[in-house]
This record gives C-alpha cells, sequence and structure tokens, in this order.
C-alpha cells in the first residue's frame, strides 16, 4: 500500500492552478472575479467545463433530481462512497476560490489517484452541489434537497428573479436535473474551503482544521420612546429610544467580545420620528449572536435580553423582539477532525481548530453524515469579492491535506 | 398713578380665553388644532380677525415690506414704544396656543389698559410676526428681516411649495405688505409663550421667567469602518462603525446629562453596508448641542470630538465631521429679567428662571434691543401639534403677568 504522504506527492499545483484559472474564465468579471449565478448560463458552461475534466479522468458524471452534480471513480468495492465537493456557482461579483477550491481539488485528488495508478477500496464521487451561494432565493440549496431539509419538489417551485421555477431553469441547462438518487448515502463528506475570514493569515497558520459550522441565532430589536423638541426638553425627562439602542448596541459587543468564539452583529439600525432637532420616537437594529456550542448562544440571548431590559427600564423606553433566524451548530465528528488535524501535522503544515463561521453545504451534509472541512487563508479575509484571494501555495497545500486524508478514508 | 396689582385685576380671563378660540376657528383642524400656515388664506383670514379687534380697541394696524402687523396705541409722548406679541401662523397641524397666546395676550393688556381708563407715557404696540414657525420656507423670518439679520429683498425673492414668492403671496393679502418702517425702534420688546417643554407642569410651577435663548450648535458625525461577516470575522479583527457610532451617542448622552441646563440629542442615524449579518461599513447621525451659555457649548463640543477620537483609536474606525448650524445663545438683559421675576412673585405666581431651549422672535429682537419673556406652562411638553394644550387659569396668569411688567415699562 502506497503511504499517505506519497498521494499528496502526486498533488499537481499547477494542475490545480490551471484549472481554477480556467473556471474563472467562465464569467469572467472586470476586476479579475467571476459571475456565476447559479440556474445561470454561465452556471451550465461552469458545469459542463467541469463534467469534461471528470470524463477526462475516468469519472462518470450524473445529476441529481435538483441538478447536484456526482462524478464517480469507481472502489474496489460497491460500499457507501467518499464524497468530496463544494460548489461552482458564485456571487454576482464572486471570486475565484469561494466553492471552486473544494470542487476542483476533489478533481485534483482523483488526477492524483489516476498518477499514482491506484485504486481504492472505496468509490469516491465529487460533488458540486446547486446555488450553494443563495445570491438568488437562499443559500445551500442544493445540499438541503439532498439531506431533506428542503423538499424537492418545494425547492423546484421557488420563482427566479427572472420569473422562471428552479424546475424550468433548471430543465433549460445541459447538466440540469438527472436521475442520481436524491440523498443517496455516503460514508464520510470532505469540504476544502477558503475560510472567508481573517484569522489563518493573520495568525499566520496554513491549514484550518474545522470542528463544525457554528450556529447562530438572529433578532430584531426595535425601542420605542416619545418625540420630544432638542430645546424645550430637559435630559431627564426624555425617552429617548436612540440611545436605549445604541446603549444595547455598545453591550452586545462587549458581549461577544468577552466570549471565546462568540460574535455579536449589529449590522442594521433604522431610526424612525426623530430629526436634527427632535429626539426619535423609535430605533430599531438587528442583532446576530454566533457560538460553536448551542447552550453560549442560549446564555448571551438571556443576558442580552436581560440587560435590554434594565436599559429601557433606565431610559423610560419599551423594548421589543423577536427572534428571527435560528441555525443551531452543527459539530463535526471529533474522529474526522482528529484525522484531519494529524494529516496535516504529519504533512507539515502548522495548523489550528476553528469553528466554521460561515454557512457551508458541509453543515447541511453533518447533519446526516459524518463530515469534515479543511480551510486555507483568505488574503485580508475577504470573499464574496472579485478581490477574494488565496495562493497557488496555500491552496494546494489544502488539497495535499484533503488527498491524504480522502485515501485514509477510501482504504477504511 | 394706578397700581401694579389693579392693571393686572382688568385682565379678562373670559374675553382672553374667547378670543384665542375664536382666533383657533380660522384654520381649525379636524383634532382640535389649527393650521394657518404663513402666506396662506388662513393666515391672511387670521391677520383681519386680529385687526378688526385691535381697530375695536383703537388701535391703528399697519404692516411694513414683509407683512409683520403693528397695532399701535399711543402714549402720552412719542417715545419708543413699548412692543408686546408673538406669532399668529401655525403648524400645518398645529395648536392653538403657540403664539396665538403672546399677540392675543398682548392685545387683552391693551383692552385691560382701555377697561381702566389709562393712559401711558409710552406708546404701546401689538406685533404679529410673519411666518414664525417655518413651515415654509425658515423660522422666525419676519423678525429676522426686522432686524436686518435677513436681507429684505432676499426674503422677499423666497420662493414658497406653490412657486409664488413671498412678495407676491404678501401682495396677494389683505394685510401683507405695507408702509410701516422695517426695523423701526422699540424701546423694550416682550413675548408672552407657552413653553413648548416640560419642565413648568413636571415642577408644579405657573410661570416661566425667559433668562434668554439658548445658544446650539449642531454637527453631522460619520465613523466608517469595513464591511465583514458576520460569521467569519472575530470581534477583534472588526472595524464596526455602529459600535462606534453607539459609543459617542452614549456618550453624547451622558454628556448632555451631566451638565446642568444641557442638552444632547443625537436624533438621526444611518448606516450603510451592513445587512443583519454582515458588519456595517459607515454609521453616520447628527449631534445637537444646546446651553445658555456660549462657553459651555464649545467646552462639550471639545470634550465630544475628543471622546470621538479615541473612540475611532480603540475601534480601529475613522471618523469625520462637520458643524452644520451655529446659533449662538440671546441672553435677555438682568434688568428685564429681574423685573419680569418680582412682578411675578408679586402677583404672587409661582416662578423659576429658565432658558429657552427653542428659537423665538424675542431671540432674534434681542439682538437689538432689549427684551423679556413670559413662559406658561405646556400640558405635556407636546408643542406643534392639534393635542397643545394651556389651561385658561394658565393663560391668563402669564396675560397678568405682562399686563403689570408691560405698565411698569410704559411708564419708566
Amino acid at each position: 500500500m502506497t503511504s499517505i504522504s506519497t498521494i499528496a506527492a502526486f498533488v499537481s499545483a499547477d494542475r490545480l492552478w490551471a484549472s481554477i484559472l480556467a473556471m474563472a474564465e467562465i464569467g469572467a468579471t472586470a476586476n479579475g472575479g467571476s459571475n456565476r449565478l447559479a440556474f445561470s448560463r454561465e452556471d451550465d458552461a461552469g458545469r459542463s467545463l467541469f463534467a469534461s475534466w471528470c470524463e477526462e479522468a475516468g469519472l462518470s458524471v450524473s445529476t441529481d433530481a435538483f441538478g447536484n452534480m456526482f462524478a464517480r471513480r469507481q472502489g474496489r468495492t460497491d460500499v457507501e462512497p467518499l464524497v468530496i465537493g463544494s460548489h461552482l456557482d458564485t456571487q454576482p461579483k464572486g471570486g475565484r476560490f469561494d466553492g471552486v477550491l473544494g470542487v476542483l481539488g476533489g478533481l485534483e485528488v482523483v488526477r492524483a489517484l489516476n498518477d499514482a495508478g491506484l485504486e481504492t477500496d472505496r468509490p469516491i464521487v465529487i460533488v458540486n452541489w446547486t446555488n450553494e451561494e443563495g445570491a438568488v432565493l437562499t443559500p445551500m440549496m442544493g445540499s438541503a434537497v439532498f439531506t431533506g431539509a428542503l423538499a424537492l419538489d418545494e425547492a423546484l417551485e421557488e420563482k427566479l428573479p427572472d420569473g422562471r421555477t428552479t424546475r424550468s431553469a433548471l430543465d433549460a441547462m445541459k447538466w440540469g436535473r438527472g436521475n442520481h438518487p436524491v440523498g443517496s448515502p455516503m460514508h464520510c463528506y470532505l469540504e476544502l474551503h477558503i475560510e472567508q475570514g481573517p484569522i489563518l493569515e493573520e495568525e499566520g497558520v496554513a491549514i484550518g482544521v474545522v470542528t463544525g459550522g457554528i450556529g447562530f441565532r438572529r433578532y430584531r430589536i426595535a425601542f420605542t420612546g416619545q418625540e420630544a423638541h432638542a430645546g424645550p426638553t430637559p435630559m431627564a425627562l426624555r425617552k429617548d429610544p436612540l440611545v436605549s439602542a445604541s446603549r444595547a448596541i455598545v453591550f452586545a459587543d462587549a458581549l461577544g467580545r468577552s466570549i471565546p468564539e462568540a460574535r455579536s452583529t449589529m449590522g442594521t439600525m433604522a431610526v424612525t420620528g426623530g430629526s436634527p432637532n427632535t429626539v426619535a420616537a423609535r430605533a430599531e437594529f438587528t442583532l446576530d449572536l454566533r457560538h460553536p456550542d448551542a447552550p453560549a448562544i442560549a446564555q448571551m440571548e438571556e443576558n442580552f435580553f436581560a440587560e435590554c431590559e434594565r436599559i429601557a427600564l433606565e431610559t423610560r423606553t419599551t423594548v421589543q423582539y423577536e427572534m428571527i433566524a435560528d441555525s443551531p451548530p452543527a459539530p463535526f465528528p471529533e474522529p474526522v477532525v482528529s484525522l484531519i488535524e494529524d494529516v496535516t501535522t504529519g504533512l507539515g503544515f502548522s495548523n489550528r481548530r476553528m469553528a466554521s463561521g460561515a454557512g457551508h453545504d458541509a453543515c447541511n451534509i453533518s447533519r446526516l453524515y459524518r463530515t469534515g472541512m479543511i480551510f486555507v487563508p483568505s488574503l485580508g479575509g475577504i470573499s464574496h469579492n472579485e478581490a477574494e484571494f488565496t495562493s497557488k501555495e496555500e491552496c494546494v497545500a489544502g488539497v495535499r491535506v484533503l488527498a491524504n486524508v480522502a485515501h485514509t478514508l477510501l482504504n477504511l
């Protein structure tokens, strides 16, 4: 049996990089990014290029009823496959790496296996999930349909901005709807992805060993006070909802900073009834609380709303709030996390465990099958942007880890 | 010579109240307020009613080149007159007392003098200033033209929302432009007005002895940070402008509360670039700082912007600001303030000194002539609203003070 390090050695940095750049030409944007919106012609053209590469590598390509693409290399046995992948669709002004690295990294693993002349016990499947970005409709649709979190019939009736259903859009594509079984079982799912955050770059670490998808809860909070003239109204007699909301925001920021791995984001604020010389009537903002552990989110929620009640009492305002989204953490199984960590260390790459702050198809899949993720650095933490960048060396490091983890799992 | 208290005794509560209610019928609104927008037919109808009452009381009525109305009762000598007044125009959904009480209170003083059969040394003039409200164009236009703060020619070319100039609007009115000299000298100016704030009601005090118009400076402040994804971006690496702005607002609120008589108002906030799961790019808000003393405003300004710079440094954001308005305090002369205070106390009314937080014609006039103001309570501090209310007893208390102060000044 070939040693683990040997497989990684068959990974070709130049071939990987050339494939990434070639894919980026489909829907290339003026400032060096890509525009391959899900369900678009560019999406279909990207699928066709990927399929042609897969067929050249000896894989059989199929799609399921929602257009998720599967490229299969047979194993010595017909057991449940190892599935590796991500997505080829992009934001309207997206980058060249988000999703693409995971799909083409999977293809590079297969090409490395081919070059090494290796058969594996298990089959390996490279997957391209439909509409991960959610720049139209909702994010991670394809993997949600795959796991049953989103009903296929419902997903197929969703209307795109041009008025077509996803069904008719997929039916117009060369690589649209096919006969691959929705939700076909797998042994394990692996996804290589750019971090889309600044941590690895900031710490000078090559590989993020992802412990799971962070959970989040999102709220809409409104303080209501009373309009009052800036001049005649003494401070002590005011009921100023913008001051209340500001105090709540300062508290929420400090709360997020006080707990390791927590995030608290207040990204919108709308003030009504005020003017430069009138105290406002109402201030509404959103709060997004994230943490890898569900109890930590619940604790933050409790602390925050207790503080809101205190603030309302002190400022003589009223506060109302509602939860508008709730996505529990999706922890990955420790054996998979440990395997990725050991392989990474064995290859000599610096690494750290980290939760994924953003949602990924892997988070959907992890609710049904064992799952692992590998992160590589994002320059400046920038993503969903034409300026998104991960160097050739950083990309290939991720693929080498992916290759050796895959090879281990393919023979387990 | 008739004693001071005798004049106040000739003030008729019923006559005053009936006049206020009759004026409120012109432009009466569904919810018990009045709509006599400056330059409108209702404004002119209000002027005609006022002029007819003045003529019945033996006054000669004239207007100046900007439509300010003057109703004169001769004195024993032809020296500079005592001028008493305010304005009869209203907000679109204005109340029955704002401005009206000062004009009709002045008329009631003349009626009381008539009933008492008293001549005075000085002439007395009741004034109705044009467009105090500024619900169209700018506030306190008539008194600004009178003092030269606003050039007459410029004011006459201003365009109303219906496209007419103020000149053509005034020329279409019965009581529009006339020959009374603009800026005619006066011995002293007195204005009785509702407080438009909650202090007198809150403290159970009958009369506010106004020490002057509060000054204000107004600023636009913008913090700029960096958009970032709520999930992948750790708290420590964020540059969150909404958190910076919230900290600045909390500071400004505490600053206003820490200084007696100060006001700090942050009535608007606009956040851009953010979303429920994206840190915003920019947060902009307005700040209005008020205090009766100019150095106190300058000190608040210095403290606030020093704090903004500290916040920007700590939050890794940048801050920009500009002053968008600067109106210095308009203190009234101590002898007039003391006289009003002594007369009020002599009449047995509870009273307190207070600065006027809102602007008034009296603030304009005070830049040229000695000026005093008398406040009576506003129910709930509500003004510029159909629900505006001051009781008959509260109104008449103000007019009795006005009458006795006027009588003193008329014979000085």
